[in-house]
């Protein structure tokens, strides 16, 4: 596929080009009620009012301050709303229609994205979980008996998902040093951060209406960055026996733009091998996996402390979305997933503190001066990711930031 | 207290009488859209319609599909609606007014009563966890040793909790006997059931707004009954390291009708003693805990099967709800959480087959004939609940019922 041109003149390597195109929610610079847009170069056209101008079927999916009512209509709608953009972006004859209705990026403020149902959080980098077993289990197997059959996963807290730029308190709670006798209750002396891939569901599915992993572009919309705070002393001494729970749920943070799952024909590849071969309902469909060469890339205050390659995951997101409803669960638009972790298999790789500093014991050298364990108050991380898009353009997915802010006592 | 009288001609032991007054929704014989309503003996009162007629302030907020609204409202609402609906129902002036406006409850259709936010399971009855300690992982302590230190919890699936009535179908699913050694794909052949209360979060808290102990009343809206259906085979394959995950996430069920806080004021009972003393961020508030004297009854294909009493539970609902909200996560209008399944130290008062079977090991013997290790597909599950009330007064929770359908191939 040729990269569509636009009267708009953004560059042909600008990650948000018009290969890329995605769907967030802003509000203008003037304090208007938040609405949806697509991003396009340093500009974000106001979806609804555009439609509007333009008479474009859409426009009432698309006149609402969250992506689910346009996520809900289903994938024709998703390929008619974005082959529309693209011949309105490439066709002069429109550019009188639609520049009313375009902003400059820089000066909008951006929202949560989506209303969101259910959040899934899954463990599906080979490489991050036996780098967690190594460390939480010492002479032990690093992954536990059924992490090859199935994607592992668990639930998430849903109304603490937040935008990108929001501030992150350091949580207090409950954590147990092992030279202490009894826990004691206090800030998280262990915040760590996990660079992870999200997806959103935008079809819904029923109870019973099991998805298989053919369907998976039937059913998600698109695909966004995720930053899941883990408070690490929190939850080492909850997790046994029910897994997560405050040690994650104070805040997980998704960036704002949600790229079209259309934008990524060009960076699907083959996912790593399978050994053993996965039961049926996990199997790849043929020709069509869904690996991804999405190449991550985490800042700890400006400097870049790794690059996490999502092309090493072992488990895809059309296997973990498979695997949620294998039981009969339904979809609801908006539920979210994400990956889990990215952490490849190199040195500089892996998507967590906990790795890049062996749980600390290890600090990572910072280029401007000090080390870090894990992240002391007023350290903003920032994720971002590409991918590589149609004719050599590049897919841009932005990025995912927040500042750590002192535990309120 | 003493028990207000009603010109409806309820019968004082009635658990749906006037010291009651659980609010639910409804939809009309004839049809109609669901709206809020309050049951009282036989009857059910379309809340909206009432206070539209009597030009109540709180009108509005009950003119909705679920209770939502009127729970966003907080604690002073709440009480005002309950005492305007107990003037209502005891003063015979009121009689013409309402008459109109109420149904009789068994002609009736009852929805899920809220939009559920998040859900969040707890774990808090010592007897239950330590049966499962012992059947789990025997030779090992029964609890683990966070276990009398915080109130073990995990986020569960929202978007399958359902209300009472709604069939469940069996869950297909991995899951790996000991004997086989790869795991295997199917119906799952443990399937069981948890009896549980729930808890509804009316007043919201922001994120960082810790809740104390003493503040539960400020944000519990109501009390209602839970089966958290659960396939033992499922979640003993895929538990570790996580948690339950597809084990739970088939279906939730939940009984139609919330019973106000305030309405269990004479239920509330001290709490056993806790040994060691809580952290202080869940110590009772003092003179004031907040145990409850539920009196649960599971029923299998009309035959009870136990009768679990909430009175023995180790931690209590205002100390789930501190510890949920301590790391800084935000509640939300709708958010629910439930106990964790109860069991007392008796025989015939385990709320799970796991327990009442020693997982399957010693079956059940039905009044009927038959023997259950766990549920076959037909099967009917009911779980009602009363509790003391003012002046002799029975205060009445309905119940939880889902019958069991075979797994779709």
């Amino acid at each position: 596929m040729r990269v569509p041109q636009t009267w708009l003149g953004v560059a042909p390597d600008d990650p948000f080009g018009p290969a890329t195109l995605p769907y967030g929610v802003f509000s203008p610079a003037d304090g208007g009620r938040p609405r949806v847009g697509v991003a396009v170069g340093e500009w974000v056209l106001d979806l609804a009012a555009a439609a509007h101008a333009l008479d474009a079927p859409f426009a009432e999916a698309a006149d609402a301050p969250v992506l689910n009512p346009l996520m809900a209509r289903g994938p024709q709608t998703w390929r008619a709303v974005r082959s529309t953009l693209t011949a309105w972006l490439s066709d002069p004859a429109y550019e009188e229609a639609l520049r009313p209705h375009l902003a400059q990026r820089s000066g909008v403020r951006l929202h949560l994205p989506f209303e969101v149902g259910d959040y899934v959080d899954f463990y599906s980098s080979e490489h991050h979980a036996a780098n967690l077993g190594r460390i939480l289990r010492p002479g032990q197997p690093p992954l536990t008996p059924n992490w090859k059959h199935l994607p592992i996963g668990y639930h998430g807290r849903s109304g603490t998902v937040v935008v990108s730029g929001t501030e992150i308190v350091r949580p207090m709670g409950q954590r147990k040093p092992p030279s202490a006798e009894r826990p004691e209750v206090g800030p998280s002396a262990r915040l760590d951060v996990e660079a992870e891939v999200g997806f959103v569901v935008g079809a819904p599915a029923p109870r019973g209406g099991r998805v298989p992993v053919s369907a998976f572009a039937e059913h998600v919309f698109g695909v966004f960055l995720v930053n899941d705070w883990s408070a690490r002393d929190l939850q080492a001494w909850e997790n046994v026996p029910l897994g997560p729970f405050l040690g994650k749920s104070f805040a997980t943070s998704v960036s704002p733009w949600v790229v079209p799952l259309e934008a990524l024909e060009d960076a699907r590849v083959a996912p790593p091998e399978r050994d053993p071969e996965p039961q049926e309902y996990l199997r790849d469909a043929a020709g069509e996996p869904w690996g991804l060469d999405l190449r991550l890339e985490v800042r700890l205050n400006g400097h870049t402390v790794s690059r996490p390659p999502f092309s090493a995951m072992y488990w895809t997101p059309a296997q973990q979305l498979a695997h949620l409803t294998v039981n009969g669960a339904s979809l609801r638009t908006g539920d979210i997933y994400a990956s889990g972790t990215v952490s490849g298999p190199g040195p500089g790789e892996q998507g967590s503190l906990i790795e890049l500093s062996f749980n600390g014991a290890e600090p990572l050298e910072l280029p401007g001066g000090g080390t870090r364990g894990f992240l002391e108050d007023g350290d903003t991380v920032s994720i971002s990711a590409s991918a590589p898009g149609p004719g050599g353009a590049v897919i841009g997915f932005g990025e995912v930031v927040g500042r750590v802010l002192p535990a309120q006592g």
